[in-house]
């Protein structure tokens, strides 16, 4: 009877422990790392068969950010945006893990404020690291003039005062930082 | 011990009954009654705590449409993207109720075919009951001239062929419209 009650709450499918939703923000420059380090947590986050939807720039740019352009206010509309639907996400009870620059302090700051449970991870890589990387020569481009205002070229990144986790990507593989933030998670009644 | 056991299965915070997500999607001439139905629909779920969010048309503008003008370029990219933050929410097991006009057939179906579980609502109600009612006075602004391209008037609405529910919205009240409803999922093991 008591084995079969057990098995009753182990295995009964209808019932599963809650999960904690919240929202994963990365911010920093292009090539620090945010998307690499946040595609490896999804994989591992969906191995735990946790609920995990990752907002990164394909995802963004495809479904949410058409029609938007590069101008200040623009910029902002996306930010907000992501932060509307990782908001939506994060409320029930789902990972919402985002990997946009997002530069501007303010905006991540009132992104912050809509939501319960924000956890801020900087990427943080000095611009010369990122630049040498530059992965997808956008950095190349950048310095030619072919893109404007280019978030640490001829745009600046605004540092988070108060970031949940700070993760240095200029040492250390992605794997290792991943493992960090689980950590911290983990440590801090997220996970 | 037994009665122990059974408290926790009842009564355990962390272990909750899984519910099932699907996308609640409204079609329907504007003033057929999709947002009335829809609101008493949030309500409901709600006091039956379950996870529910509802994109109706101010959401939608100010968090997901900015930037969007009245192109059907932009108006299908419109649906596409209430129908992408639909699917986000329904696939991690909450009830998405959108709220659109939604008159083009292909791009319903298109909004369908990302889902797995996907419940078209058509509020069916005459052009003329929804011009007498005009809550809005949006026809008799579409009748000026006032606004180009208004669904009904100067833009055509597409029946749904096959959706899943039928509301008629000419007779009955939105709260027995609303019970039709969950009777409906009740019956169809969505609810």
């Amino acid at each position: 009877m008591i084995q079969q009650m057990e098995d009753k709450i182990k295995n009964n499918r209808s019932v599963v422990k809650e999960q904690k939703g919240f929202t994963l923000w990365f911010t920093g420059l292009s090539g620090a790392g945010k998307s690499t380090i946040s595609h490896i947590l999804l994989d591992k986050f969906k191995k735990k068969n946790l609920k995990v939807e990752l907002l990164d720039g394909d995802v963004v740019r495809t479904n949410l950010s058409k029609g938007l352009g590069f101008s200040k206010e623009d910029r902002d509309t996306n930010i907000r945006r992501i932060g509307f639907v990782a908001n939506l996400l994060a409320r029930n009870g789902v990972i919402a893990i985002t990997a946009a620059i997002s530069p501007y302090r303010a905006i991540r700051d009132e992104v912050r404020s809509m939501h319960d449970n924000f956890v801020e991870v900087y990427a943080k890589c000095s611009l010369e690291a990122a630049e040498k990387r530059d992965v997808k020569g956008l950095y190349k481009k950048a310095r030619a003039g072919e893109i404007p205002q280019f978030t640490g070229v001829s745009d600046p990144y605004e540092e988070p005062l108060n970031p949940e986790i700070t993760v240095e990507t200029d040492n250390g593989t992605p794997e290792e930082r991943a493992e960090q933030i689980i950590d911290w998670l983990t440590n801090n009644d997220y996970l």
